[in-house]
């Protein structure tokens, strides 16, 4: 079977710079499911007239984010989104969360995902998070954990949220490939964490340490009084977007996973607000500096994971408002999509396809003149995976040469 | 991740004969982009009302030529819509342009694209086009190499294009892995050729031998003193349209690069004519002899790489027209499409979609009722990629077994 997506390395044969820019705004979680009693999605209950103009002057369809059938996390989402097949290019789940919380993460620091649990008196794992303590425990616990130094190796800690820390050993010949300690069940034993070749050697032995040092300094901490590590793993070295699509990429993202997946990808991270308005206005005033935006709102996809209909319809109505301001930079691409559906009634990510409306000079409009799942399922783009959109976008750019003579 | 296509080894396996013939006929450059005036394309502006009637009985949609994005060069293109996988069947540039002047190449000529050039007193390239000199220029300094041999190996050169000829080496132990002598840019000397591996040395001294003489010949002839040399390559060994598909298929170009690329994949060659209409009537002669026709018009892309809108929508026209020859016959499955767009506002080919129809008793008929890149997007096929279009054709004719029990 042969996919039909050309490869990185491919890519790069075929990109060329011009004077087009290209910005990209993710709207996390747009898609949604019908309202019970409306029929209507959160999309075709808002009110957005500045997003129904762009769709009638745009081509629009509807991407799966990953595969049809696949609820993509947000570093598969966002992977597809910038170009990188997300069933070959992975990211560490130490990795993930180290950026989550926006930790300068050094090439070849080792960093992995923590769980602070309970052990019974036999030692066996009988709350795998500690009863999903707080978040403002969670950073008190690992203030007791972090700065320490094990034999020249030093470790730092950090909360994410609840349960969720992050661990990072910095020191010479440190290797990721290492067993998690986290059995991932109840009953069970924490496992000893082991090298799975000599080069990791090390790192087993100091994170071994660290364990058996967390554990003495959390026995007088209730609720937890143990830690559980999964997902060593180092940053890991993707051909950057500058290299495959001779661009100079931004990123303008409120939240702190979002500026750190677009580092791994070779962004620019550009110090932005909070609101929409405040990202709105970082790009305009860095328009002049760079050829690619990445922008990231995150509202929508938080309020479809609270199950929150009217919240969710809301923050597209306020991403709508804020629009003219993103029209005034008058970008020459401007593709607005999501990295996946967040249903308010499904209270999560979800599988179903996101639409898109992308607006050029060379588009080819369709009939489209309403952004919303069903309306856009009907578009001139037909639907397609995600990780087409950069091509789709580069194209309409005029930065792709010709394929083949 | 975006749809499978099965290679042509499995393809193989579920191929039959059966009576029903295919015609695929090929308009190039077919898709284009709306007027900035009437925002209608080529196609909505076209008076065409057998194509019409056509879309109305078939089933319609879009495809992709290669991939979303990528503006496909001729090879790919038409590989494509033979069901080659454009990304892992390549031809070479020498190649391509030895069928392109019809060169009768044989499996053991290595061939080469050749540049004649401009060479300061320093030896470093000044012009790689010498002034993109005339084709009449280009062959008369071409028959001035022609006919070379070099320790007997026969060498061949015709002109292509301006400043462009081919050249081909015809004898024992030649081997196409050796490098280029165009730097590919001005201010650089020609580089040597250099073999790859131990069985293109030969090739790489008799090239080396050959750029000198021609140096040397050149050397009174203005504006050229120099050749660059690139893309050696052999004929590649595709497997065979008739292993494939079982399939005894002809082809029908007035154009020599259209005839070369249909050798490569195995189909026999029609003498025919410049027109439209001379195409048309030897497929009516030949109809009862093979089974599957590829038939391929140039107008249009050549109308549209002159930026001509008008006379690429009389082009269009034209063919229409000439249909009703085409129905004479009664193919039993008609697909009508093109190997890109080629917007006579982007004067080249570029990346978009091109409408495609499949008409056949077994169809299932769509409500599209006109061709043309909108109201195609809505039909029944969708928008997908080229290279399943033989196997959608070989369907409608029923060649294809069931795959698994």
């Amino acid at each position: 079977m042969t996919l039909l997506v050309p490869n990185l390395e491919l890519v790069k044969t075929i990109t060329k710079p011009s004077p087009d820019k290209i910005v990209l705004l993710i709207i996390d979680g747009l898609g949604g499911l019908p309202h019970p009693q409306t029929g209507r999605t959160e999309l075709e209950t808002a009110d957005m007239p500045n997003l129904d103009q762009l769709a009638t002057e745009a081509i629009c369809g509807v991407i799966d984010p990953v595969s049809p059938g696949i609820t993509p996390g947000s570093a598969p989402g966002h992977l597809a989104l910038f170009g990188y097949d997300p069933f070959s290019y992975n990211i560490g789940r130490g990795v993930l969360e180290a950026v989550g919380v926006d930790f300068p993460l050094e090439s070849q620091d080792v960093a992995v995902r923590g769980n602070f649990c309970v052990i019974d008196e036999a030692g066996l794992v009988a709350d795998r998070r500690a009863g999903r303590l707080s978040t403002e425990k969670c950073a008190e616990l690992c203030q007791l954990l972090d700065g320490l130094v094990i034999e020249n190796v030093k470790i730092f800690v950090s909360p994410v949220k609840e349960h969720r820390f992050m661990v990072v050993f910095r020191g010479e010949g440190l290797a990721p490939d290492v067993t998690d300690s986290d059995p991932q069940q109840i009953g069970a034993a924490p496992k000893s964490i082991t090298a799975l070749n000599p080069q990791a050697g090390k790192t087993a032995s100091i994170a071994t340490k660290f364990v058996a040092q967390a554990k003495a300094t959390l026995a007088g901490h209730h609720p937890a009084n143990m830690v559980l590590l999964r997902g060593f793993s180092q940053r890991p070295q993707f051909p950057t977007m500058g290299e495959i699509y001779k661009l100079k990429p931004a990123a303008i993202a409120s939240y702190p996973m979002y500026r750190g997946l677009a580092k791994l990808v070779g962004m620019e991270i550009l110090e932005t607000g909070n609101s929409i308005e405040d990202e709105l206005a970082t790009l305009k005033q860095n328009y002049a500096d760079y050829d690619f935006f990445f922008v990231h709102i995150k509202g929508a996809d938080a309020a479809g994971e609270d199950g929150d209909f009217d919240r969710k319809v809301k923050i597209i109505e306020q991403v709508d408002r804020a629009l003219p301001s993103l029209m005034d930079v008058k970008p020459d691409v401007l593709v607005v999509t999501g990295d996946h559906s967040t249903p308010a009634l499904l209270k999560g990510h979800s599988w179903h396809p996101v639409p898109i409306l992308l607006r050029s000079k060379w588009c080819r409009p369709d009939k489209v003149c309403q952004f919303s799942e069903s309306a856009c399922a009907g578009g001139g783009l037909g639907r397609f995976p995600a990780i087409h959109i950069m091509m789709l976008a580069m194209a309409n750019a005029l930065k792709l040469t010709k394929f083949g003579a």
